[in-house]
């Protein structure tokens, strides 16, 4: 180990190679709810790229795990180190290397959080739309998940966002993919073949990232619904009319309540709508001028209506950042309320429906409370399970995960794999997929030694 | 060969082989203007996906070359098989499987074209928005591209629209991957990674689609500039405006005269506002409804004015949709022309003046004509090149991919590689990436039997 500590401080500086101590223990978790922290021999904290490269190849010689980790938000283990592994921390490369105003570009190190991406852009009337619910997240931690969120329904997941990537491969090769033009077609799309690989591949070392007009008017709906199986109708008659909303999240009236009781937020609804409510729906809108968004919003309430809401509330400003803000912080809500685990399974929307009626019938049969939010648009359900016994729990979570692969969907829509969903994944699988994924990997890190576990158990 | 084609005909029945006859030529060629045909030794229609993958087996054991033919009109030469090799030709695998209208998804086989999925799409209020000129193109053509096209600016590429496929490996192995999620975190994306592979990696036998709302509104707005310079400056304020154009194209003044001229259109433009253009720009928008639309052209009227257009017009629908008709079919007109090869290098897109500029040094050095056309919203610039001698056009095309590279762009932003720019995307491509890809092929396809030649010379 000292001999290594040493070749590893040799790289990058004694004062960033962590061996001993407390500290060690902050880098062996993160968010997942589920996943046994795992103690790192290394943390070690490169501030370039041409560091990161040479402390892969110290790596790859002494056959080191190495897990990358942003700022740790992850909520499948994807970040949570092998023991005597290294941790590779990304938070000295944090720096927004460029805003290209022209292009609308971003040039971005791993360590960036959507946080500091959204106020730099912001400056210049730009927006980077991922918003996965923690604006603490690290731009490499979004890319290694492919992170969704609610603003994926009008501009789609990570995924449709990075342009190009450096990234180091684990014998300290530096690869570069794509770059500022918006479409390419010359070779293998090396840049989405690492986005969503979580940390398995490459370690991003920069990211080229487009981004959008921020749009200055915006207004927030509330739709309760007496059943669920109306806000999943809903949902495709609002996206078919073209208004193209900003977000279109439900919540069952469960997941509400721990939500807003949470963050001590009240929105007006009054407790006759409320006791009636099984679900709400939420639309978030954007435009261009306060003229067009108060017709869309007017469009949006009618088709609501229509759908069946028992009422639809256009919240004042405040109140309406409030249930964003709210929602946003739905996970920690739901930690607080002692959830034993959650899910991100992703289905058809329109299967939505059929998919949270097996949902219901198998928390029914374990006699366990099951509850759920999610991107609607997308049919991203984030269910959230409440079991304390890991055994039934895995059985639980196991049919849950069936029946989303039933109605043509799949373990994870945007948390990733992980360590966590491992055993699903592979289960749900495509036999042959899994195969060529195998060997992808092995073309890129043909030791193994980038965070083994995830993804292949 | 006679026994290799009665096995082939057990498989897909001998109606459905051809080894002989001139009908073989027809299976020889695309639309590349400077590739050589070759001539395969067997033609094989299959009908079915375990038809291809019996094909396949056959093609491994006896290592035959199998090269992928939808309709035959790719750019790059990426369908032209090799001498003695085995074409698969997906005309007869042309059904639309499925137009599910709830989630607003398609389910195709490869050979179907992209009218018969935009007709089938219309009568779902829906569209496919894959625009690339040519409407007699196939699906598995345009995924094996990843073809753009007029609409990318506002709707993004192929890559966005797929969501799933079916394709079979060379050894003959069906995979599956993806499925009617918008979104997913679930191990690679082998989808991504399919598209754009120029029919190397797998054979794509079903795609599932992403289809969108048909909006009802639509206008054309014609732009005269004096100079390119104020053409590409006009580009990025659009984009920054928000409104969010459904096409916008660029014309130099040889080419916009060439595409009119061999059109027999006339939109209108004065003999005096002409002879002092230097270049056009086209810019089209659609909206869900006219008075929405209405003051989206006003808006941008107003910013092409600003930009420094000598005048807008505001075509007429017949005109509007006559020039989009001659702009689609430019290609056809620049054959005509006697053009002797067509680049689609691309860019970030504030770089198309730099970039343009280059090219005119280029072509002025080499005492040639090149002249182009282009989607400036996604910096995609099509350029015709006139020189007759194939040892002075390499040169003059390797200068203009090198100057496209320096620029931050690439060889091709939605023709692919193919075979007639090999060269040229060996020359630029990062050797990581390069070597990764070759292992990535070697993954998929260990005896290299699928579309050899192509991408990797």
């Amino acid at each position: 180990v000292s001999d290594v500590a040493s070749l590893l401080a040799g790289v990058v500086g004694p004062d960033n190679v962590l061996t001993e101590g407390a500290a060690l223990a902050d880098y062996g978790h993160d968010e997942a709810l589920s996943v046994t922290p795992g103690q790192p021999a290394f943390v070690v904290k490169p501030g370039t790229t041409s560091e990161v490269a040479g402390v892969l190849r110290i790596a790859s010689e002494y056959k080191l795990a190495v897990t990358a980790r942003g700022s740790g938000t992850g909520l499948s283990g994807g970040t949570i180190p092998r023991p005597g592994g290294l941790v590779m921390s990304f938070a000295r490369m944090n720096q927004i290397l460029e805003i290209d105003t022209a292009n609308h570009v971003a040039v971005v190190q791993p360590g960036v959080t959507l946080a500091d991406l959204e106020a730099a852009s912001a400056e210049h009337g730009l927006s980077y739309p991922v918003y996965p619910g923690e604006m603490s997240a690290s731009l490499g931690g979004t890319i290694a998940t492919n992170a969704g969120g609610m603003r994926a329904v009008k501009y789609g997941v990570t995924r449709r966002h990075v342009l190009g990537l450096e990234a180091v491969l684990a014998s300290g090769e530096v690869l570069r993919t794509g770059g500022k033009p918006v479409k390419l077609s010359s070779g293998y799309d090396l840049t989405q073949l690492i986005i969503g690989s979580e940390g398995t591949l490459a370690l991003v070392t920069e990211a080229t990232l487009r981004l959008y007009p921020r749009l200055p008017a915006q207004a927030v709906l509330l739709a309760p619904f007496g059943s669920l199986t109306k806000v999943t109708t809903a949902v495709p008659r609002i996206l078919a009319s073209g208004v193209g909303p900003l977000m279109l999240e439900y919540m069952d009236a469960r997941s509400m309540a721990m939500i807003l009781q949470g963050e001590n937020t009240d929105v007006g609804i009054p407790d006759s709508v409320r006791e009636t409510t099984q679900a709400y729906l939420m639309v978030v809108h954007e435009e261009r001028d306060s003229g067009r968004l108060d017709a869309d919003v007017a469009d949006l309430a009618e088709l609501l209506a229509d759908a069946g809401a028992t009422d639809v509330y256009a919240l004042p400003r405040a109140a309406g950042r409030r249930i964003i803000e709210a929602r946003e912080r739905a996970f920690w809500a739901v930690k607080r309320s002692g959830a034993d685990d959650i899910l991100d399974t992703v289905v058809p929307r329109a299967a939505m429906v059929t998919f949270l009626g097996e949902v219901e019938k198998i928390a029914a049969r374990h006699q366990r409370m099951v509850i759920g939010t999610g991107h609607a648009g997308d049919g991203n359900v984030h269910l959230v399970v409440f079991e304390p016994d890991e055994v039934a729990r895995g059985q639980l979570m196991r049919e849950i995960v069936a029946a989303a692969k039933a109605s043509g969907g799949a373990v994870s829509g945007e948390h990733g794999i992980g360590t966590a969903k491992v055993k699903h994944f592979l289960e749900q699988a495509d036999p042959v997929a899994l195969s060529l994924m195998r060997q992808v990997k092995k073309a890129f890190d043909p030791d193994g030694i980038l965070n083994p576990g995830v993804l292949f158990g």
